[in-house]
């Protein structure tokens, strides 16, 4: 690798060590793979990464796309990069091989999707997005729509954005003011503008198709009133070729502080000339739809936080091992050699809080992968439920957690760099303003903690939160028989139990009628939740590489640090949780009584 | 105010009500002022601040200063607002009337740091290292070097630099190479390089004076071989005009993450013909000058990030109170009108951690800043023993927890905005990026740590800790009689014995021989120390505002949202102290047992 920042043994660990992927094979959907398929794959996607994305990812920063007032200009390496993604076949992984993609397991396209982030997330976002708007047009579309959208989507032809937000409407889609007109031709004329549309426009690719939420007149009011529209940037004629342009506009770029490569628009459609738009599923169902790809999309996030929160770790950690300066406390002869900084405490510290932190957000997202594909295999009504269950209450946290954390650990990246790290001549800078976009899109995470305590904990009278615990259980009970891992079984099961009667607790006060009190704090219980469950990928870490028959020689070092990693999260972030279950515990009001006017 | 975004409240409560730093006036030295001289400045600090400053703040980080081989050039407006500054008479408020300045307590001249640094933290800069080379001058100059520069340089005429780091040596200042030769002419030949230094080039000035760290051959090793150095830009004739170039030559601009209106740079002495520097103080004595003037610039440096914590969260604060979107959990009617963000406990959850920690910090500044005014004028050797004391335990903490966590309380005001924080049309992001250098700058966060339980606590047999444990003593037992207060008092009583039982666990671990282990988390004792003193500096304006006998019924709200933000800070973040001491009780050995070439 030239330009890419990757570690092949993490992927290797999680994929295949730890959650065991290939296992899938053993089911029609992936019997034409095995794990040398996944290896060779991921092979292939470093390569490109490093040649044709990790080549430009600092350039594409500092010579961001810019609109003209006619076309957006993009510097050459992005559909170069494009291009040779496309070429190497990664657009459809996770497509069936019968839409013209790879029918790899979600997992594995997750691994891909890692290595590409790591190199440059800007140019990464483009395939990404149009993968989930094909995705969507894949589960809700009508068999013509499928024929019509997914081949050259997936060809990587044609590209996709998903389009919710307005202006005026952010967090509260239900909000939305885009209407969509019902004609007698079948379609509906779209009118209105959008806002925060990564991909809205770009000549990357011959079309754009834009999945949009939007109200048709006359519907409920609020979210019941909220239907799902294809809607191309150019119209595209029966034979499937492209006709004129269908009147969407970009109105202007938006300026970000960092994901810079990516283009994200403000868009009028309907503005210029009637903008022809085609339902999608049911309508007042759109909102619906659109959550269901969501949730996927949130495993992305969270992924691409914790892979920037790993490529920043990787960074700073060449950097330690290879920066002289100062010397160990006891050394009072001032001429000796100083010592690599890596040597110095604080800078551990600073270390394994990013391992600690990264390599626990990965696992859980890839965790979460994995479940995506159980499901998609599994045949018992059963199974179906408990997986979707699973999904359901870890969804939030897989996005909100390593959002929030990964950036954290960026921080402390760009600290052991000291004043080289606040420079643009490292990346470390980069990944932090790049990062620091994950806690606020595809749902903030204050709207993840809302939706993970007030929704998906207490759904069902909590058999979400019921079967994540007793899945955690299982394997404290597992680990529970090996002495190695004693402290960290010891600890979780503690963990564990405080996290069940604080969620109790706040059940209770839901049931009574507080439920404004119970909702108050629910960040801090995203907290709460979240680190017992990143907790949980830790032990599940030791306990895996604690049953390795035969570990490789070559393994027994990288296996250390993983331990002390871990050890570094059992004794310094898991004891955190006792604070946040006791503040939750408290029911306290102070957010509550406060009165904004007065701050 | 067009621009400025400030809250005069803040500072006349923090300087006024809470610090009373009139109550020097009574003293010779300040005879001359009052609080309608105070006020009267600071009228006008933020007058040009607002129309000077706060205009170019967007602009020069757009723009950022860039080398053209041979001249550094800067938007104009940087100049502009340089000589607004200057002429406005503000380059020297804390220098002596004799010596050309205003003769302003330090702690007023803090208040008018802050205006500036809330209206552009780039430009401020340039006066404020100019001040700091030029109080370093001040005490440890001869007073033909305090004839030569002083003047010039409190006129604005000529700017400084403080030149301490090289390539290879940043923490670490005893391996600095640069040398010093004398010669038979008085001064010396100096020859190196240096790194990191802002202000180092610029056209804003008809001279820039370098005060340079170097090593004469034949000294010590390490840093007891350190001499300081005064070293022009341009040579100075007898008469005081200005002669040739003295051979500080430019290398190149760094290029950085924020605070971009500074140029910082790559100096190289002596490369390109003869460069000429004076000693200043005794030969080998250099560290010992700059750091007296170092702690001065921490308590600039804690200040500044307060500052940018404050500033980001009144703008967050506008924000919340003005952007509509979603609706309270109870309301069901999705045609119900949307209420503003405000009222989401989630978010005046993200305002309240601004305003606990950014108050917090910005009180405990200029607590220090009033604690150097008081030294300036205490003359009974026991008084100005402990005023020492007492400054030297809380600089690292100034210095460190307000870069720390106000960098932190920037994330959140950030989040606030959501997408919209993302952009450039706000300037959260822009805060956020210069916010980023403090933890960095004038020693790393993890220096000061070090420096605070590895040194300053340890001193004198724990004098310095001993002196500030009585003093928050003092402040816990006069609140006590105050019912309204118990909430406080007696939550900061038990902080700060816990405290204490840590540190004399600690202190007993390294008298028993286990420094190493000791030392090895000293960033936790930082957290540990510094959020006891921010519970300390809350308690302390809650006992203020208590204490008036007829408050303002204008400021009635204000005091209110103070009290919320303490109740805040009390209730979320000082019960997290109990997790730090526990750590450091356990003198966990995590960092130290760790290989980081395995990590």
């Amino acid at each position: 690798m030239i330009n890419l920042k990757l570690r092949r043994r993490e992927i290797d660990f999680l994929l295949h060590d730890l959650l065991n992927v290939d296992a899938v094979c053993a089911h029609p959907r992936y019997a034409m793979h095995d794990r040398g398929v996944f290896d060779a794959t991921l092979d292939v996607a470093i390569k490109v990464a490093d040649e044709h994305f990790a080549n430009h990812a600092a350039k594409v920063d500092a010579e961001e796309p810019h609109f003209d007032g006619e076309r957006v200009h993009l510097i050459p390496e992005v559909k170069q990069g494009i291009d040779a993604y496309v070429a190497a076949g990664f657009m459809g992984t996770s497509f069936d091989i019968d839409d013209g993609g790879s029918q790899l397991p979600y997992a594995v396209a997750q691994g891909i999707a890692w290595v590409f982030a790591a190199a440059n997330v800007g140019t990464a976002a483009y395939p990404f997005l149009t993968m989930a708007a094909a995705n969507l047009i894949r589960a809700h579309g009508s068999d013509a729509q499928k024929a019509r959208y997914l081949p050259p989507m997936i060809e990587g032809r044609w590209f996709g954005t998903m389009c919710l937000s307005e202006p005026q409407a952010g967090s509260s889609l239900g909000d939305i003011r885009t209407r969509a007109e019902a004609t007698e031709h079948g379609w509906y004329s779209i009118s209105g503008t959008k806002m925060w549309i990564s991909g809205g426009e770009h000549e990357l690719s011959e079309n754009i198709i834009h999945l949009v939420l939007a109200k048709i007149p006359g519907g409920p009011a609020g979210s019941r009133g909220i239907s799902l529209f294809i809607v191309p940037k150019r119209r595209i004629n029966d034979d499937g070729s492209l006709g004129e342009r269908n009147h969407v506009s970009l109105v202007g770029l938006n300026h970000k502080m960092g994901y810079r490569g990516t283009t994200n628009t403000l868009l009028n459609f309907g503005e210029t000339g009637e903008c022809r738009g085609w339902l999608i599923g049911e309508v007042n169902h759109g909102l619906a739809c659109m959550f269901h790809m969501m949730n996927e999309a949130r495993i992305g996030v969270g992924l691409n936080a914790a892979v920037l929160g790993h490529t920043a770790y990787l960074h700073s950690l060449d950097y330690a091992l290879n920066r002289p300066q100062g010397r160990k406390p006891g050394e009072r002869d001032p001429s000796s050699p100083q010592v690599m900084i890596a040597e110095h405490p604080d800078v551990r510290r600073m270390l394994l809080v990013q391992k600690a932190f990264s390599e626990g957000a990965l696992s859980l997202c890839l965790y979460g992968a994995a479940l995506v594909d159980r499901l998609a295999i599994a045949e018992a009504d059963a199974e179906r439920a408990e997986l979707n269950l699973e999904l359901e209450i870890l969804t939030p946290i897989i996005k909100a957690w390593p959002a929030h954390y990964c950036l954290e650990a960026n921080y402390w990246g760009l600290q052991i760099l000291g004043g080289y790290g606040y420079t643009r001549d490292y990346p470390l800078e980069r990944i932090y303003r790049d990062n620091r976009l994950n806690p606020i899109h595809e749902g903030t995470n204050g709207i993840q903690a809302g939706d993970l305590l007030g929704r998906k904990v207490m759904m069902h009278g909590g058999a979400a939160f019921k079967l994540l615990i007793a899945r955690i259980a299982a394997t404290i009970e597992a680990a529970s028989t090996d002495p190695s891992l004693a402290e960290f079984s010891t600890a979780l099961k503690a963990a564990s139990a405080r996290v069940t009667a604080t969620t109790m607790a706040l059940a209770a006060a839901g049931a009574r009628g507080e439920s404004d009190r119970m909702l108050a704090n629910a960040w801090v219980y995203m907290e709460l939740l979240g680190g017992l469950v990143i907790g949980w990928m830790w032990l599940r870490q030791m306990q895996c590489i604690a049953g390795m028959a035969n570990p490789n020689e070559a393994d027994l070092g990288y296996f250390e640090g993983k331990r002390q990693a871990a050890r570094y999260y059992y004794r310094w972030e898991l004891p955190k949780l006792e604070r946040h279950a006791a503040l939750l515990d408290s029911l306290d009001d102070t957010l509550l009584a406060t009165s904004a006017a007065q701050l």
